[in-house]
């Protein structure tokens, strides 16, 4: 037996105890004629005490520790009389009486503390070591008890947890595809799923009613900060269902999950369609936990001789409260060049301060007058002291832009609480997004959603503008500003699914070949359904406040791809290709 | 709103109630002037009512329906008169003043029922209308409590669930792996896990302490039947334990799922090593629901003349009980005939019986007298009555094809309790395997298992028998003859695991390119640990007492390894594979 007890576990009660505990050595002093060590676990840190007086050959022993260490030891529990309150075992500590060191530690490459020294690659390529620091301890753990809670709401709710395979067939829709060779048909190939989409959607043709499936997800893109090619996703489907029941069964996960993980209480789950988020937020996925709205100044501002606002589609501004007087001449400048930016990509920003001595200061001032200007704060419902920031072009890439630095001044003025948690749903997203540079259209969420049935009508129409207009029941759970989860009510009939195929350019032999199986089964009695995937690794770093999900990933893998503890991917031997009947190719 | 309750929730209590159900029709009778329709969803069957002269035209519409069509109904719960024990909802019905039609159904290509006329092929076609049959809605929900049930054990335990990565590198130990070419690494590959071993292993490195993962695992193996590309493993890890920690553990967690879910109370779990196991049943994974034990008669039958047996390495032989007078020489013919069959592949079977008249009847008659063939009975703990039947040849293959006679014996004379489970663990299994015909050593279990503490020294032996007899703290626990999981206690020692790769001719850069991250975490601190991988499907298929893992995955793949529904794999794009750097190539 290699312990009687954990590290986390000792307490008052335990005095006079003889006990085995196993674990790191964390630090060591020595202090007079004693040596101190923090024996460590997952569970917790206990003091063992060595006493040169005692036991000498003993404490030199100890003293001959490294960090990381692995230790057995037996010893006898007491109360300390230096108590700690700020861990529970702190009460008491541990008088050795043997060492048995079980594994020697090599100097680490950095500290193994939350703030360490190692930089990114180096903690990558030790994982392990990294993955010991208290911070990842906790948000491993965390996303681990997360999975349980939302198992235990999902099996309250009826759902089933069903697997779907990893070895499906690719298709050419949406992004790119892993794929996997098959030796056992030559040339032909697996790919890994996407999402498991329309095997979810089979489930309910098949009667399940009710499946879940915390799952992984894989998509070869070229890979952005905090974007990983596997995902893991919680991926639902109900039957006999309208978009308020998935809203609402959701709603209900997403309390459930905050209350028992963070107990906190979500406020109400507002409601927003996607126009409305373009159009006062400059975003699918606005951040509401503070109010900035995009005023839309394109009608007030024209006609006063100032040519880019004359020239432009779409002027819109946002107020800033109370900064009039916080912003020189210096800051302006700074904050022109940060939507300047190419991240941004903004081409210039007018500005307006109404300071609290009354007077404006503008960028525009020479082509509108004060009492204009004066106007437009009212008009926005502000007043002395505040700041408008316009900016003009193109309508829906200035909302973006507006809306980027909407977030900007969010953050730099702490306009957010760091411990707030605003659930938006955004709705009514269209079906069908037009793509300029392939002048084709493109599923906004993917070809199998539903439009609203009293858009059905419209799909008929050879006219851009009226099928840019068709209205989908699609779904956004935004918390925070960011997408936490997304689904759609599904096509269940087999001539609307055509349709849209054909809308999304697919021929009908394509159609057939890539989801005839999932049309045929709409001809056996397909129910009503809908459903929603919610993104695992997104929901952990909001619900624990943090912008990356890296470390809620046991093993990320860095942006190329590449593990690189294990070192993949790496080449293969000639035999396993010839194997799969391949051959590679240099890039032409 | 599409219902207000499921088909499986009307009791009396809800007599008067206006309701709103939606489902499949599953059976349609006429009666009378009455319609009689059972409405089925995944909770159960409600009956529905139409009358003629009440309502005619509804009554009409309902006899338009087909099996399999799915509707939505508005009607009130009343009394049935003739009242259905045999399901919950058998003591009302509704009587409909609404149909609606949802979805109407095709004729389906077999019948949706436990015993369906559809074959194989059919029905992995149409999967989606399989999975409606009960049995397989059954079995499907049935794993689903189940991962629920493992859950809430390993949860109680303190295992954390952590997921490791699905693309990782390929390493050519053990079985085949599917891999995955880069694209954004062109030439390179990544592999799907065969199992998450090594990063099991580095997560009690990373002081996880106890972690178990539900995970999909890959081999691309030649398929035999019930064999899947992709499988689904339990896979568990513990540090700072001994082999017997891990024996309890999960002998804790089979005996809670078996309580959770069949409400059965599990025998003692009896242990066998692994010599014992190939010496009395010929089986690394004895079925002991029945007692026959392989009886050693090499010395006894010697020096009587009988070439066969003079001149083999072994003679085994098995008592079958009481059916002396059962066996014609027909009888006796067939089974000999069984016993050539390639499956088991035996050169012949000797018999002898001892009737109930007293009279000996054997094959071997002339070379052995009454007495002498008696006292092999007697040797036996035989006793007239009973049969003997004996085989010879090569020690180990002769075993092995006495222990698949002894199964066959077991079913053919229901030796075997049908209801009962037997619990085995089978420990000490060998470290190394002696391979025949490429003259190596391989893993028995895998290259990271701990050799017995007690035979370290054996392994800087050259002499080949020393090597084959170190001990392995390697276990399997095996239930009614079916392997249910099996382990190991791993190597922990960066030198040991260099010494093991040795002995499995991997060179050292080898050993170093392709576990050296494994090694590397040895020197920095690593705990004792072990682990066990239960298989999901296996243990599913054992618990309900079905032969056959497939209905216990909802979309199985066929023994090509190809899922026959959406006709996977398939031919990818030209563009796909120019992106991949690929060409397929015909095999020389």
């Amino acid at each position: 037996m290699y312990r009687s007890h954990h590290c986390g576990q000792l307490r008052s009660k335990n005095i006079g105890e003889r006990v085995v505990l196993s674990g790191w050595m964390a630090t060591k002093r020595d202090f007079g004629g004693m040596t101190f060590i923090d024996l460590r676990d997952r569970y917790g840190i206990t003091q063992l005490i060595f006493n040169m007086e005692t036991d000498e050959a003993l404490c030199l022993a100890a003293r001959q520790l490294h960090r990381e260490d692995v230790i057995q030891i037996h010893g006898d529990v007491r109360e300390r009389s230096n108590k700690n309150p700020d861990i529970p075992t702190g009460d008491v500590e541990v008088v050795v009486s043997e060492i048995n060191v079980l594994s020697r530690s090599k100097l680490p490459p950095f500290t193994i503390e939350n703030d360490t020294d190692g930089g990114d690659e180096l903690r990558m390529k030790y994982r392990y070591l990294d993955l010991r620091r208290p911070v990842l301890q906790e948000q491993i753990q965390f996303r681990s008890k997360l999975t349980l809670a939302i198992r235990k709401y999902m099996d309250q709710q009826q759902f089933l947890e069903i697997e779907t395979p990893v070895l499906i067939k690719s298709t050419p829709e949406g992004a790119r595809d892993f794929v996997v060779p098959s030796r056992l048909n030559p040339g032909q190939f697996y790919a890994l799923p996407q999402s498991p989409q329309t095997f979810k959607q089979l489930f309910m043709v098949a009667g399940m009613d009710r499946y879940f499936q915390i799952v992984k997800c894989f998509r070869d893109e070229d890979l952005r900060a905090d974007r990983q090619p596997e995902f893991t996703q919680v991926d639902c489907e109900m039957a006999f269902v309208h978009q308020e029941d998935v809203l609402q069964t959701f709603e209900g996960l997403t309390r459930f999950v905050f209350r028992e993980m963070l107990s906190a209480e979500l406020p109400e789950f507002q409601r927003i369609t996607y126009d409305d988020a373009i159009r006062l937020y400059g975003s699918d996925k606005p951040d509401t936990r503070f109010d900035m709205q995009i005023i839309d100044f394109t009608d007030p501002v024209k006609g006063h001789g100032f040519k880019v606002f004359d020239q432009a589609e779409f002027i819109g501004g946002l107020l800033l409260e109370g900064k009039a007087d916080e912003y020189s001449n210096k800051n302006m400048k700074e904050i022109t060049t940060w939507v300047q930016r190419p991240q941004v990509g903004a081409k210039g920003l007018v500005y307006a301060q109404w300071k609290n001595d009354d007077t404006i200061k503008s960028s525009v001032g020479k082509f509108y007058p004060d009492d204009v200007i004066k106007s437009w704060f009212e008009a926005a419902g502000g007043q002395k002291g505040d700041i408008l920031f316009l900016m003009s072009g193109e309508d829906a890439l200035t909302r973006t832009q507006i809306g980027t630095l909407r977030l900007e001044l969010g953050r730099r003025h702490e306009l957010i609480s760091p411990t707030a948690f605003k659930p938006l749903w955004v709705v009514d997203f269209p079906l069908l997004e037009w793509d300029e540079e392939t002048q084709r259209f493109y599923a906004m969420h993917h070809p199998f959603t539903a439009p609203k049935t009293e858009d059905i009508e419209k799909m008929n129409s050879d006219d851009r503008k009226v099928l840019e207009s068709i209205r989908a029941d699609a779904y956004d759970l935004v918390i925070n500003g960011a997408e936490i989860g997304g689904g759609s009510i599904r096509i269940y009939d087999r001539a609307l699914q055509e349709k849209n195929f054909a809308l999304l350019q697919f021929t009908p032999e394509e159609a057939e070949s890539q989801f005839g199986f999932l049309m045929s089964a709409f001809e056996y009695g397909a129910p009503p359904h809908g459903g929603i995937a919610f993104g695992l690794d997104r929901l952990c770093a909001v619900m624990k406040g943090k912008t990356s999900i890296r470390d809620f990933i046991a093993f990320p893998k860095n942006n190329m791809g590449r593990d690189i503890m294990i070192d993949a991917p790496a080449k293969i031997d000639e035999e396993q290709l010839k194997d799969l009947s391949l051959r590679v190719v240099k890039k032409s």
